[in-house]
């Protein structure tokens, strides 16, 4: 039932490829004067471009030492992408002329739209309709254009250096001015690229059509992602599943995670930004690795566009330095990497080839005496390859940053024999750098000549990245399983007869909720005071007397709620006294509500609220300072599953006290993921109408769990 | 009162200084065959040591292209500084040696000491015992050496590339294998070095003993640590707070964070690895900057190393970028750096040198019109510069890596321009790169022909370093008011008459903590149920009757406590539960505590324990889930300030209890902070023979603070 939003429905996948595969372009506006121009027109001309690169300038005459014609009608050959580079004013005639002769892809490097407030913003939308009706499929405007690394077509309007590394990376950029600093990094960092996009505006071609393009892409095994604002959320969602079902990581600089940082996204980009805690559930919940660098962006998508999905996270790390393993070790727990201890017959072996004096423990230093005897690292390697508890290894070596003091052929010959040794590996080996140092021209020689891989850049970013790579092979080893059958899915949508802004209050919302299938207190609805002592009696003390109105949202507030009631004459009191606060408080419907006192166990708070951006949130929390004063709570977007509330519960800081710390009574966390996939399940179903759905608290003892009260409110 | 422990309490500064600047240097056990070797000779030789580099080999013959002698004795010329590289068993008898030729100083890069097991640690108590009997200053065993890049004097056993920045940044290293990556980094981050020191087993010469050199060596004006463990943990703090009073800031990075991270540390080193809270502590409380990667280790070093001490934590951030913008600002939330907006002229001055469409926020982006007009950035700096809210300003700007399509001219202006700007600014201007990324040789020179100071590595790592710039600011300006004059200082030693192992249970502990002015529980010492029923109606009911002896040391656990006693029959039946129980436990001396039941407040445990490195250390928590699930307490190694304590109680993530959340009564933070001050005066007074010290718990109601229970137990 999930409606895909499309910023433009009807631009196809194939017309997406099209625009990043021209064969032949022209440059409008092309001249001399413009900085853009030239860095357009030399890209294509140093990258060697196949197809023809054709010039207009209304002027005509020589530019770029090449004819320039005077309009696009007059170009003697055909295009199929026009690059703009007229004045905004010029834009929207221009793409008329664009249309006339035939061009069907464009991008718009002119600025002056959207970014710029509500004038552009009209001119924006104008753009899109022409687009639209004359079927151009538009990048930008207000954007820098794109790198087709592996097809070697390079329309950018930045200088771009010699070389761009060609590899299996696709980048998505919202920010134009980052794209050089990525560009230096994937060379530094060996991180080949396949593609590089610059969005701009998004006026008609969005981040997620280009995510979609990278998908179905085959020279494109990652995606990296600089992202401002999900501009249509449902998509994100759809196609980030289908990357993760098909086996290409996304990983994703999402700004905008503080407070400040949301503000400054909003004012850049005049675009809405959501609330930070859902971005992070929507990204787990899809399998989209956010980080929070560049650094962490670029390792992060090299190491992944190297190893096919992990096995497991269990690593050993074989080094030539207790330092580093010492430094291996701290971040290692940091990112949830497990360094088990080698098995007797791994310490056995490893003692035989390396010298006495060495701790043959996992992470291992191999000693110094590597210097005088260089085959060291690769006979721990052997000795480690086939502990049954390891499923990667990870060896500290590195390319050198230029020659010191050593003939280059030993360089060769050691990165020589260790590449060959690595790839005869039965389990995947990972080289890693010990810093964060660029891998220089003289690396990249010793690479080509020795076959070596390169090495993820240092510790710090590395075991970030491995840890990183982790949880996303986790992610997609759970998305190759059958998808467990989501009852929601399935269940009909239930229609209610509902006022708009209508409050349901306790007694309507826990009647819904029993009806659904979620445990609720038994309560009785009670008149006057003598019913009120007749429901205590059969019931049994203590009771909870509650003012049972559905005019009052929060009905404690007004001492609507009377807890612990041990007699007759206290039920009385209470009766009176909730049904008087009702009434000063203006209701007109004043029943009570006379249920059980249940003794006390572990409260929770569950609630679904519907984020603008993202659709329903399910919020589940421990009452008390837990919520208050921690902020301690979990979130998903719906639809969500029962294990993955389950792994929600458990990521929560108090998730202690579900095992019965501090003396309180062990919760089931099975049985409450059942209760709380049951809430959100009801949710998918009451569908656009539900604004929002508290059970505030439910109470778990044991396996006991039950909602004690509850709110909805309805849009 | 501070006891300064030193491996080696004869050992002058003098002697250090003379140890690291040599003008004459014999290799002793050199050769061709030896890697190491090599490298010290040809490290002398290409760094241009203006001394002699005489070499000896018990063969004679030609070493190095040079003659070497069979023996120290022979040496015709003078030696100040001995390389041992002779093999393990010889060490001892060259000392000899070495002393009998009058050379006083040693660098030891033989192994098989300390590091390999019992046996090397009895050779090298051996070789400390004539080192010190004989005067020689020893760096080693087991080391590489030392880099004087200030004085040019490099004996240092690994290869050295050309080129090693020089600058004001000393590095004492305990892990000798990692100093190639830091010398490769002090490079490309353009981190300037005055000293590198290779540790090795500390046999004589410590890491704190290079760290006092370095506070007084003039070319250092920033040393950084990589620690593995600290030996001499009170002259640690002596010269930390030493160079925090000189302005020099100390950026360490301490491994054994994670508990695996300590036992791999342990493994390798096979010294103490101390509780890393502890080590925490020490750290803020010194004005040691911790880090957790070599990255932030050489990136804060290059930023302190160029700026003093900042005079508060306000940036103003000028970019010529969104993105980057949205990246600092979410950064700059993680490092608590302060963004402030930017004053009403501020922002008039900022209009009038943008265009029209730009944001004229903090952080700035100047837009991509910066590539039309290359004095934007200029411009807004000059109308960012007199913000009176704005302590420094980073700005986003830095070297080309190579020459992409455009003249190396084109850069000369633009560097030499900005560079001439900064250094006529008023405020601190710090130039920010946008990723880490190396300074290439390129990059180097543009900024010998322009003086362009070079820019930060990268906005992750970059804010980062701000932040922890920032904090030791703070702490740098504390340490320059006068001394706040600890009354525990001055205050004589309390000699108490215990016997060793003794255990004061709660009678004892309240008197002594009473006689000290920390305010206590009232309590009756009865023998009897009618005593202790008169003892409840003089102080009131509710009362709690507790086991009274000095024997039981945890007397809930057996029932020897009773809660909220609301009459004389509860009493006496507690009475007798309570006398029961602490007989049935096996103790003779049985009376019981009556103590008025104090209504229900915020708890705090706050506890004195003997760290066995560091002395004293006091713990303050919450009771409760906050100190048994969340961890959440706050350590200070003794002595320490009201203040200091103070700021620890708001550093708790349950402050906000602190504050009256959940309903409970506001506690007053100054008067707890007075209490528990109280009790670390105490124990600094109580001296060596304090094991520990324990009030759980301690009860807080508004500014009412009291013991209601404690435990003390001695060495």
């Amino acid at each position: 039932m999930t409606v895909i939003q499309s910023l433009a429905p009807d631009l196809t996948s194939e017309r997406v490829r099209q625009l990043f595969n021209p064969t032949s372009i022209v440059l409008v506006g092309a001249t001399d004067k413009s900085s853009w121009s030239r860095a357009f027109y030399s890209n294509l001309v140093d990258s060697k471009f196949p197809g023809p690169v054709q010039l207009v300038n209304p002027r005509g005459g020589e530019v770029h030492g090449q004819k320039a014609y005077t309009s696009v009608g007059e170009l003697p050959e055909p295009a199929d992408l026009a690059i703009v580079m007229v004045p905004t004013g010029a834009v929207l005639g221009m793409m008329e002329e664009i249309a006339d002769a035939g061009i069907r892809s464009a991008v718009i490097l002119t600025s002056g739209f959207g970014e710029v407030g509500e004038e552009g913003a009209a001119l924006e939308e104008q753009l899109r309709t022409i687009a639209r009706e004359r079927e151009i499929t538009i990048l930008g405007p207000n954007g820098n254009g794109f790198v087709n690394v592996a097809a070697g077509i390079m329309p950018y309007g930045l200088p771009l250096a010699d070389e761009i590394p060609s590899g299996s990376i696709g980048i998505v950029l919202q920010s134009g001015a980052l794209a050089s600093s990525v560009l230096r990094q994937s060379l530094v960092r060996n991180a080949g690229l396949s593609v590089l996009v610059s969005m701009g505006n998004e006026s008609m071609l969005s981040m997620t059509d280009v995510m979609e393009y990278l998908v179905e892409d085959d020279d494109t095994k990652v995606i990296l992602l600089f992202i401002e604002s999900v501009r249509n959320p449902a998509k994100f969602r759809e196609v980030a599943r289908r990357a993760l079902q098909a086996g290409k990581p996304i990983v994703a600089l999402k700004v905008g995670r503080s407070e400040g940082g949301a503000a400054v996204a909003k004012a850049h980009t005049g675009s809405l930004v959501g609330d930070d805690g859902v971005i992070d559930a929507v990204f787990r919940q899809t399998g989209v690795i956010r980080v929070d660098s560049l650094e962490d962006l670029m390792v992060t998508g090299e190491l992944l566009s190297r190893t096919g999905p992990f096995r497991g996270r269990r690593f050993a790390f074989v080094t030539p330095s207790g330092g580093a393993c010492e430094v291996i070790a701290d971040r290692a727990e940091d990112e949830g990497i497990e360094i088990p201890a080698f098995s007797p017959e791994t310490e056995l072996r490893l003692r035989e080839v390396l010298p006495d004096f060495a701790n043959v423990h996992n992470p291992l230093d191999v000693t110094g005496y590597l210097l005088v005897d260089n085959r060291l690292l690769i006979n721990a390697l052997g000795a480690v390859e086939h502990d049954p508890e390891i499923d990667q290894i990870v060896v500290m070596t590195e390319l050198p940053a230029d020659n010191v003091n050593v003939d280059r052929s030993v360089h060769v010959e050691r990165l020589t024999a260790q590449a060959e040794f690595f790839a005869g590996m039965s389990k995947p080996v990972i080289p890693l750098a010990t810093a964060m140092i660029d891998v220089t021209e003289f690396g990249r020689g010793l690479m080509r000549d020795t076959g070596f891989p390169g090495a993820i850049s240092g510790i710090h970013h590395g075991l970030t990245a491995l840890g990183h790579a982790a949880n996303w092979s986790e992610a997609y080893w759970e998305a190759q399983k059958p998808a467990e059958v989501d009852p929601a899915d399935d269940a009909a949508p239930i229609e209610l007869d509902v006022r708009p802004g209508e409050v349901f209050g306790e007694r309507r919302s826990a009647a819904l909720l029993a009806e659904h299938g979620i445990p609720v207190v038994p309560s009785a609805d009670v008149s006057t005071a003598d019913q009120a002592v007749e429901a205590a009696e059969a019931v049994g003390y203590p009771v909870v007397v509650k003012l049972g109105s559905d005019e009052i949202e929060h009905k404690s507030d007004i001492g609507g709620v009377k807890l612990g009631l041990k007699d007759a004459d206290a039920v009385r009191a209470a009766f009176e006294a909730v049904v008087q606060a009702g009434r000063s408080a203006g209701a007109a419907d004043v029943t009570a509500l006379v249920q059980p006192m249940r003794p006390p166990g572990t409260e929770l708070i569950v609630g679904l609220v519907r984020d603008p951006q993202w659709g329903l949130v399910l919020a589940v929390g421990l009452g008390g300072i837990w919520v208050e004063v921690l902020k301690d709570s979990t979130l998903h977007v719906l639809p969500v599953s029962r294990q993955q509330v389950k792994d929600g519960l458990l990521s929560l800081r108090a998730a202690k006290i579900f095992a019965g710390a501090r003396g309180t009574e062990r919760a089931d966390l099975d049985a409450i993921a059942d209760v709380v996939t049951r809430v959100a399940q009801l949710g998918v179903r009451l569908g656009d109408r539900l604004e929002s759905l508290e059970i505030n608290p439910l109470s778990v003892r044991g396996d006991q769990v039950e909602a004690l009260d509850a709110l909805i409110t309805w849009v």
